[in-house]
């Protein structure tokens, strides 16, 4: 049985989440005005909540001063529904203490914490299991798990969460890697909310025990993914299998290809503000955005 | 020719660098005493400089704050003949050059800038470029580029380097990938300042026409680096391959096992403060640090 | 409308096949007679058939002429109920198309093609394509492709599968790769068998519309394979969840751990011939074997 | 010291091979005469010898018996000064151990073993070991090691050369990644020969102690790269840098970029016959050819 206190968590995370984008100007000028409208618009969805400061939220390309402001203006703008988690993770168990702190005085209600990456090649199941035990311990907010080796390099282990998914303080995990999921769900302790992090695979991963997904299609289609949300909670394979192929198409075609600066374009196409990623990281071409919106169209999703 | 602005950072340049590490007690406190009190040691000797915040430094488990204390304490620290260099190389263009005004008004000469990586799938050679000379105009200090595929998993192209090495801000390159010195060499502009960025290839790299280095192994042992640097710069082939053969085995059995954490131990033997990691970075176990002093010992360099 | 000729190899190709190992002795001689009678006692079983000369068939670690003996000792003992693949893929068209008519002299009913890899930095879209279409035009039997990224480091594009899987005598691909297989399976021509190329996702990958599995747990475990198809088939989702994740964790203490070595151990344990893999492929430890033993035994899969 | 008969091996390995090329007609058929004119004319260079079979052979996109058959084409068109190697490695020791039986009845005076690689997870030291002291056991000829994980994907460890370089039947290695050179002369016993596989660091390599090189642009362009083994050989290090930086130019222009097709369109231009790679791996475009030309001649090794 799911003690209580993990139930309140699990229910506070069933749903989807959008990782939602940072907005910029041509620049690379944080635009706090955009983040709040964006932001307005979203609530009326039927989204669980919304993910500040994620890999979609640019937030390693951003000074931790800027980090705060972005998350007040989401807490701020959201609507009390919503349930606000914030990326904390950084580098060193030191400086995650640290933004967790920042991050739950600025109103976050959870953490979530990147696997360290610089030194990949030392980050050892222990030295992992460390990490995240202390963060969670120092932390004001409960912690979720991030998982992301298209980024950090590092696949974490099921031994990895098999430890710390007993922990009262670490609560779930995003898995935005290809095919871990199912491992990560049988090895994680009765209770511990796992999030699929992608389109990709959020029909399946719902099968197999996912409480939602945190999927940055959500940014620009937030209705379609409730929807997927919904058929995969009631089981209903032959409508959710149809949209779930339409979405893995969608996704495919807006992150697969384009990654946050896809996503942003999609943004501004779906009547939110996108706008372009922040240098080095590079926007799409016009030619790209041509056919991102001609594919889009296409797919029915967006109204031509 | 060269011309004499160009002239100025290659002698400046010349010569070899310790990458100084951070000190921190076994909390992950910063402890900036220490910091001072390696530095006053380390003046004494044939260094050119020190490279303050660079991946031995672990300058990204250190909050912005806690990077410019520590180079302050550096810069007050060393005598005025050495040249202090500081890694502000950030995710975003925005934040490295917030870095880079940072470091200059506190005292680093110049700025090394780390390829971005946490996307490292979009940073394509455009990108690249367009971000090391965007950062170089607008601060105040010049920079040098910083390649250490091991770390970012982007290696930098001779084309970048074809490019951006004519910028007048842009003045040298330190390069800690295996193998690719030579055709960086070969591709940069006349009066660019290469330095190999590991002991493994310091000889070599010298007699290519690189003019120093920024040497892991010079935080323990900075007299026998310079001693190679003197022997590479000479030609002296065949007492500088026996130097450089006996600095590889040496650097192989710090940095190359243990990384960061090796080098750190190798201090605290060699009478230097070297400390823990900062955690998730795990220290060397005891039975590591016992086995590593014998090494040490029997390689000579180390009195027992 | 799937055309008839597409609708034979789809059923043809529908159920579990076993991806059947090559018995050795302990010094890498071929064990002909273990061939029949590991095949004498699967023949029994509810699976589809057998792919011979496959990763786990050790394929690569055979010269063309055991290749050959081995095709032709299963073809001798199977029954005529199972349908017979062979791995047919060498580094070059040229020699894939030699192995084909090899492989269809004795008696395979299908080539699978193994995307070539010694060259992987070269193998554009182009190039595969081209590679693929050209072997099933000379191919006297039709072909399947196979994707291994976790072998070749290629993962095969959306695009190849578009291109490729309307040719006539191309009709299928086993997926090896984590996390791609609903992907290929919207890319691919109505009527393109996909076969899940492990157990870790062959529940869902059938939810999503593949048409089978070749699964290295049915060389050791052919029934509970064969039930889960059959749950995957019929859309039962709290059986077929349940089983999936108690297969999951046996496939991850088999193969997953230990890979070609960890299923002969297994097959040993099982009651067939598994013996050791070839060198330089080493066996399991004693130790390794005891422990696979225990979880085998705690799993249910194997009577104590 | 070193022994007599390891004396003999270094002097026959001392200078430069070229890695010779398998030529094929445009439908992949292979075209022995022209293996036998390319040999003739490269046997009045000062090349030390010939490597048959080897990456630039594309020997894993032949059959053991176009293999067989390329060798004797080769040892029958050259000198007898020249020394011929043959590419004997495959993925077992079983059929690694007969290529070496076959290739010294054909002719062959040293086996080059390539690291298995289809199963590299499980490629420990002691497996690698295992397997070459293996095959030299068992081979009629002396073995060489060859590694190049650009192809295979694993580095070998100096602890494997510290390991076998002591048999007496492993007499060198060719090694062709970047930046290991140096490591891998440390951990060799005194008189074990290393080649280094790319002209990259051929001039870098001898002065570090290697006693020759297996340089792909010798197959286009031997007499430079003979000469400026004999600047290395002799520690001319102006005149030696100047060469290396010219060779690794022009090596980058056509290995660099274009790999083995590129080497083969470099031999077309330079009066040998390259012709096309054997498919899938795919030609030059005639683009590309006619940038190649316009680089050679710009080059100066290649008269317009």
């Amino acid at each position: 049985m799911i003690p209580e206190e993990v139930g309140i968590h699990r229910e506070r995370l069933s749903g989807v989440f959008a990782p939602v984008t940072t907005p910029f100007d041509e620049k690379g000028n944080l635009l706090l005005e955009k983040m709040r409208s964006n932001i307005q618009k979203l609530n009326s969805s039927q989204l669980r909540g919304y993910l500040v400061l994620g890999t979609n939220g640019e937030f390693r390309s951003l000074s931790t001063e800027e980090q705060m402001d972005v998350l007040k203006a989401v807490v701020q703008s959201a609507s009390s529904d919503k349930v606000i988690m914030a990326g904390t993770g950084a580098e060193s168990t030191h400086v995650s203490i640290e933004i967790c702190h920042q991050a739950a005085e600025n109103g976050a209600r959870y953490g979530s914490l990147i696997t360290p990456f610089f030194f990949a090649k030392k980050m050892s199941d222990k030295a992992l299991i460390q990490h995240f035990v202390k963060v969670a311990e120092a932390s004001p907010i409960p912690v979720l798990l991030y998982n992301n080796p298209g980024v950090t390099g590092i696949t974490m282990s099921t031994a990895v969460i098999k430890e710390v998914s007993s922990h009262p303080k670490i609560v779930g995990m995003k898995d935005s890697s290809p095919g871990n999921l199912s491992g990560y769900i049988l090895s994680a302790k009765p209770g511990f909310s796992l999030l699929a992090g992608s389109a990709n695979f959020f029909f399946t991963g719902l099968l197999m025990g996912a409480v939602g997904g945190v999927l940055s299609l959500a940014d620009a289609f937030p209705e379609p993914c409730c929807k997927l949300y919904d058929l995969g909670i009631k089981g209903q394979l032959e409508e959710g299998r149809k949209l779930q192929m339409e979405l893995l198409d969608l996704n495919q075609k807006v992150s697969g290809k384009f990654g946050v600066a896809g996503v942003k374009a999609a943004m501004d196409l779906a009547g939110f503000y996108g706008g372009p990623p922040r240098a080095p990281l590079p926007p799409l071409t016009p030619d790209e955005k041509k056919k991102l919106r001609e594919d889009l169209i296409a797919s029915g999703f967006l109204k031509g």
